[in-house]
């Protein structure tokens, strides 16, 4: 096992690494941006590392920088946390010859799932479901209205090189084509380098549904259930449930195997979410399959009773996993709460600012990840998300109520929080009901 | 059910009560001594009324006081907590007589195994091991010197009337009897207003092994294992954990299935605790039965995951349990630190003062019950304890690496608590390999 390993993030993610790492008696590394000296990650650490200014491309972004903290430190391991470089195959890579583990799946498999049309190619390869479409980046324009003739309308356009909800548009008849298109491929150059796109037919009013792989390095592959995710806004999760209120036993066998065909099919490593869209008949169509931990895994632990990121750091160390999929088995439901520092009335803005007064709630079934503190002061450079909370029960009924609860005794004074808005739609019908997907909150579904 | 429950209690157990009532969908009103006009308990609940000053006699045992309070605000039931009037038969018959309902068993049961000679008398009845000893209270010493001959040395004194940890006496030779006798039974008057002992066998080192019940009006009465709590200083626990470490699986379900038979037998209704010594070859005798929800109840919802809070509520509200024995199984391993404001260094004495700081863990596995607050000013009148951190793992190994971890995270500026000597006691031989006993902490086992 390791003896320390440097975290290659900031924040909730960073604190929650350090956690893990603790429970298994690593020695953690953080490491911090000029702008993160005071972050709650990069004082509890048993050691912490400079990076650079607070623009993420001089320090979280920087490549070089992170390495050579690894090495001044001895750290023999690195975990990139999500977002930042945790799919980035090129940092995986130089981890590697620098003789230090990179905790996550090998440079070629992120460069392999990272390319959304090779992904989407492998997926069918696999035997698993897809949207009807292109299979691989269409050449022009001319290519992708021959396609969207041949599926049919409404069709999806998306970057190859994508992530994160950018560079998607939706056209819903042939005249919105042409526009889809221009402003899909400015998007995704701009934000991935890359203007190409795939297209296929668009699922519509989507459940995002998601299915958490664990693969070690002994070839043994298991899955450990659902995420439900369809409660966002622009494509970005706001909560997130396990097990799905929607599946049916027999499909959610399905779709767990499939995912789990598909991650054995590119000799999956490490912890890997296969994303599927949902629609109304319980039809499933392979999305994206992202190589890195989730936001979301805390619902996932809460309900399967394993830690994934203890798992994901004993499998980069070479060890097999301990259990098998017979092992695996879902116990009542979870709910996370992403609270972040935005303004749901304006449109979601972010709204950076001073702690000034904080309580945590607690209780039975309630867990909090977060790395706030009372007189913290949350940068404006990062991303806006300043906790999770999250709460288990038996049921789904039990574990809503305990998020109602949880999140009314929830303080974050001096900012303003998700938090009211994730009590709005916890006594909304259509959120009781379970009678939504991933447009609802564009559609006011919740208001009424 | 009921709309409305007035908690006849404060702290961290009056908070816990007020979850279980938003959980329940209930009206909360809590109540307060002029010492705790700022308390949590006073601050979230839904309704607050004071009860008089700060003294406890004048305030949280004010019977009088407490019913008025509960009729003004139209509560129909009456939460007692644990600690105060919970135990007390009178005050559970003058709610009743009041229309208002008690959270709790009959008055009659209350009564019956308050009694501990009684108590004794009725396990031997059911069939319940018990050590041997006068099976009533002494009529007076040379009753007690001619038990102590006919049983053998060492014996031990306790107060009929007795609990908590008062009015109890250990003589290991004839000569130690009398001034065990005199100091035993001085202290249960002046404790209970009754100064009649009996006398037992003392168990040599033993291991305080406890069964949770749960019984319904209907005369459902399951177990839901046993919880650990061997860990205390001059009889008051500090540490416990679920299930217990001790206990081979033939052994627990003798025990729990024996406590079982003793709820059954006195028709107990609601939450209540049957308390036994276990010697080291695993023979287990009676000890007593609590009558009302404990302290360390979190470790048992965490390995079973029944809210025993709501389940108090719902008997009282005489719905019938919603699982039978059956149902119910061992998930896993749960440990609880409580968090005193107290100095170990100085023979715990109690450190009331301000929290100028509080940082509370997180994290997986972590549950914290805490009343406190940043800027709480902890009263000198009441219990020490200030919080209750409960973790829980997979195994017990991982469940002491997250309690270590949870605690090192755990912060209460401007007060010393038991933190660092459960850190200590965490890392200790005799803790980790399980082979500890009731007096292992006045022995220092937990120091090599």
């Amino acid at each position: 096992m390791f003896q320390k390993i440097l975290i290659a993030n900031r924040g909730e993610i960073a604190v929650r690494i350090i956690r893990a790492c603790r429970d298994l008696g690593i020695i953690s590394v953080a490491v911090y941006s000029e702008a993160d000296r005071e972050a709650l990650h990069a004082q509890i650490a048993d050691e912490a590392i400079c990076i650079g200014p607070a623009n993420p491309r001089d320090s979280y972004l920087n490549m070089q920088n992170l390495i050579s903290a690894a090495l001044a430190s001895g750290a023999q391991a690195i975990h990139p946390g999500f977002g930042f470089l945790s799919e980035n195959a090129e940092f995986a890579q130089m981890a590697i010859e620098n003789g230090i583990a990179f905790i996550g799946p090998k440079p070629q498999t992120i460069h392999l799932l990272g390319d959304k049309s090779e992904a989407k190619r492998t997926a069918i390869a696999a035997g698993v479901p897809v949207a009807l479409g292109s299979d691989g980046a269409v050449a022009d324009y001319a290519e992708a209205e021959a396609w969207a003739k041949k599926i049919g309308y409404p069709v999806m356009l998306k970057a190859s090189a994508g992530g994160g909800g950018k560079g998607i548009r939706v056209a819903k008849t042939p005249e919105e084509l042409k526009s889809a298109y221009d402003t899909a491929s400015s998007e995704a150059q701009a934000n991935f380098g890359d203007g190409r796109l795939y297209i296929e037919r668009y699922v519509e009013n989507p459940r995002h549904i998601e299915v958490q792989i664990l693969g070690d390095t002994q070839g043994n592959v298991v899955h450990l259930f659902e995420r439900e995710c369809s409660i966002q806004r622009r494509h970005q999760k706001l909560l997130e449930e396990a097990p799905s209120f929607f599946l049916d036993p027999e499909t959610r066998e399905k779709m767990c195997c499939a995912a789990r065909d598909l991650a054995k099919k590119v000799g999956y490593i490490n912890a890997g979410t296969v994303e599927f869209l949902v629609d109304n008949d319980k039809n499933f169509f392979f999305c994206e399959m992202n190589t890195r931990i989730q936001v979301e895994h805390p619902v996932t632990e809460q309900v399967t009773g394993v830690d994934l990121v203890c798992e994901q750091i004993r499998i980069a160390a070479g060890e097999p996993l301990s259990f098998t999929q017979e092992d695996l088995h879902l116990r009542g439901h979870a709910i996370e709460c992403r609270i972040n520092a935005e303004d749901p009335a304006r449109d979601f803005a972010p709204c950076p600012g001073r702690i000034n007064a904080m309580h945590l709630p607690g209780g039975p079934g309630v867990r909090m990840d977060t790395a706030a503190y009372q007189g913290y002061m949350i940068p404006p450079f990062y991303d806006s998300m300043i906790g999770k909370l999250i709460v288990s029960g038996e049921d789904r009924t039990q574990a809503i109520a305990r998020m109602r609860r949880a999140l009314a005794e929830t303080l974050f004074d001096g900012v303003t929080t998700s938090t009211d808005f994730h009590l709005h739609l916890l006594a909304s019908d259509a959120f009781i009901s379970g009678n939504f997907h991933t447009n609802s909150i564009a559609n006011g579904d919740f208001d009424r």
